[in-house]
């Protein structure tokens, strides 16, 4: 695990930057009352650090036309083709997560697609990938919570 | 749905911050051969237009400590207390995604954790939740995919 | 089970019903060969030996809006109030079908939403209805058969 | 969806037809105090519009000797035998509803049979189809809810 | 189903085989005040219309060292082996009972054995029946109920 | 267990009341060229030595109209209720048979119906038995084998 | 984890005691060609590191009378009794493992038993502990393998 | 069942080395007032008599950084392959029990390794063995109890 030890103005840019990415330095300097050029160096060092590993856009996916979410369970013929598969289903853009799991899955994914016709062309197109025997599918009604910056907090006040 | 058009500049931006949110417009602008004005205002209006949300931080979590994923099904008493269970969940910070889905479960939720112990906890904090009759829980071996920059790509190409 | 005895013009009438309930008596007529009036005296004789019940009409769900299909099973907390949930099923009208099943479920059901959002809303009227544990939902992702008519055919020709 | 923008004479219409299909549009119109050819412009247009299909006769099926009900669900052995499954599904007469589905089976089927013999041998026939792996019975101990008027008048109340 | 109508004599004949069916003749005849011939008549004539099959003798399995029940899902690889199977399950003598089944098993089967070892036996005999995938085991704790006099006495009082 | 050794007469005898209880003594007397008494001594002896306990009337159901066979698992709220629903389910007569039994099942039992509608009776009654939570009925298609002469020959040829 | 590093002779005295526990110090200090005083500096060293807790008798548990095995897997009514469930079930000898596992059951405990009416009486204690709602049963056919001294001897051999 | 009488001081001795195995016979003998020889004799006894098989020693798992518990429930392709999955499950030294089992598994069986990395590659090993179809695992949150003294002295209490 890291060792970097954080202080006080570390956290508080971090908070910043949860809240919003893509904030200007500057403006970070600001509020903290020291200087960008401190700002550029604390990130870096959290950067380099690996603490930080660094952003990614969000999108209005159901504005997109893309509000449908399902779950897949994948049962495999036999495990040692885990990898070949998992090689397979990174070919699919709508797959954007894959576990390998315990309990009856050898494997869990989650689809994002348009709509009902939609999401059963992606499942059929996971289907046919050579090594998979079946596929149990789970929907979502609502995408209740998807937020990981209460953790991002939590995380950080820990160090 | 989203009735804004996108021309080939629009889609060259997005192609740039899909792969790092980070990049300074001036960059943007210079590789483009367009003004940083001009990628100032095609962001602005993606924004408005309500493609873009924002960005979000990316953490090395297996660094910091939080390398236990577990994805954990939630049975209700009953289903009108969703609504509630919902919202003691969104107190619990380690809880990153919650669905309310179809088939067995009310609720399909995920949390990160730093280990086997500290997901029991997580775990029986859950259970305790008023409302809930029984959780199963599904453990991740390995994350192999986490990628949603695919899904933009391609969600992109189509506008 | 119904004693009638059909007879070959009595197929040929029940074929062209089969096909299109609205056929006039007339078109019947002409075709067999035989007067509007035998037509309508073979007919009434088939309803009144309660083979015939009546017809209704068949809408196209999908370009109503109503193209999400799902069928429910319902766990009940005690078996003696099925009757009363039934007939709380019966005031939603997206529900369609109901049965009480062998099986792991009591009432097993069909309902027809627009989307869902929809779904979400009708499965959690049903989820509220008093005497009802939990419930399962299975998503038709497309509604490949869906025809009465073979049945019919079948039926009629064994008569 | 319909754009077709539906008045009262319509609806007052469409719940007649609802009731009993074969209404002759001569009664119709005595009713509703307009001529019998405004009735017949209007179902048609309605037919043009594709908000009414057509009408389907319905039988005293317990009277007729079909009173066992059953809900089948299929596990194939590979998904894109899905296609090929559901024509060998349609060849058998007594599967009168058949959907690709998410959750634990490829498709789920609905038959109509004589008793537990005759039901016997349609599931045995299903069995035996190519590329089928399993299937699971669900037998129906009452069909307490078979009716889709309500739906009808909730749909075109909409309209 | 049979026409033969019991009268009281009948009746009381019946009663008295059910509670031991070696009782003599003669100690019927004498306790209902006829003559054994007529008991004899009786007996006959209720054999000849199908109502009495036989009878079996009744042994004390646990005294015999046989008090180890167990019921057993088979699942077969295709159902058209069904015939099959059950003709090697009927060369197994400990397979007491065979059905074919709805639900997930195809056919589903009880067996007695003297003990768990006995029984690990039987079952991988029946476990290695070409045809057959899979089975799943339910062992018998307590045989609460095996009677089957009770539904005797109330068959012969419908009649 | 029992201590009784038994010798080829023993065994002969046994052979032929297995096959049919009511074979009277002489008759088995003449085909083992002993006297009647000597078989009734022995059968006498063997029903001391607990090895038969007595004998029982087989019926043609399917003759008598009780062709439908299912097998129930109970899921009862508290496991001390056992004993007081077992006695519950002795006031059915329809129950034939019911274990405790291992696995999800708290008890287990076999019923004989009618038909669909008279079993549908029957387990709404076993469900509404105080302290019965849950039932999953199973339905038999075929009654395939049942059989228990098979058995005894084994038994009584290893004592 | 231990920082303690292990040289050879380490090894080889608990590859001694793993094999037998109570092989006198002297026997081994005799094969080992140092003297007894050394094996118990050693031995005394990992005991004090936490290595080695202590040893067990191993009792043959068949010979005994205890060849009945069995895993219980327990449902509670809710998690916070956990703690609760768990003291009683220490006040059951015959439980001798106990977890709390992901999954569908909450607390997972294996159980030796006498035999099935043992057991039988052993899962009826289980049951009526307050805050249990159900278990489930899974009889061991045949004990394969119990066998800690593979794993010892891998483990020692990584230090 | 061994016929062995235990008197008092046999199972006073049992006490002791149950709590301790490696307890000197001599402190054994101090504490009972008696000599050493007859403690070493009255083990040998019951050495003897198959009551005592051995001893193991108990290692400090979690210490020793094996703290990771996983139940593993395995399928196989055949059942005759139960000999040939168990030769190889047991080269596995992390796999320390197997059982054949009842219930939907064959072979039921438990592993410790180090995190759940270790477990993955251990349960991949595992899914790799011919004759394995799928595996399911159950992982501890918790080991609450593990511990044969109790069953040990409530055994030796009734010989």
């Amino acid at each position: 695990m890291s060792k970097v030890k954080l202080d006080e103005i570390d956290h508080q840019i971090l908070d910043m930057l949860i809240d919003n990415t893509r904030t200007p330095f500057t403006d970070i300097a600001k509020k903290l009352l020291i200087s960008a050029g401190t700002v550029h160096v604390r990130v870096k060092k959290m950067e380099e650090a690996g603490i930080i590993k660094g952003s990614s856009l969000t999108l209005d996916y159901v504005k997109l036309g893309y509000s449908f979410i399902a779950y897949i369970g994948i049962f495999l013929e036999k495990t040692h083709q885990t990898k070949f598969v998992l090689q397979r289903l990174k070919e699919i853009p709508y797959v954007t997560v894959a576990h390998i799991t315990t309990g009856k899955f050898n494997i869990f994914c989650k689809i994002r697609a348009k709509d009902t016709t939609h999401a059963k062309n992606i499942i059929f197109k996971i289907d046919d990938i050579e090594g998979i025997s079946r596929t149990e599918t789970m929907i979502s009604l609502e995408e209740s919570i998807n937020d990981k910056k209460r953790l991002m907090h939590t995380i950080f006040n820990e160090l």
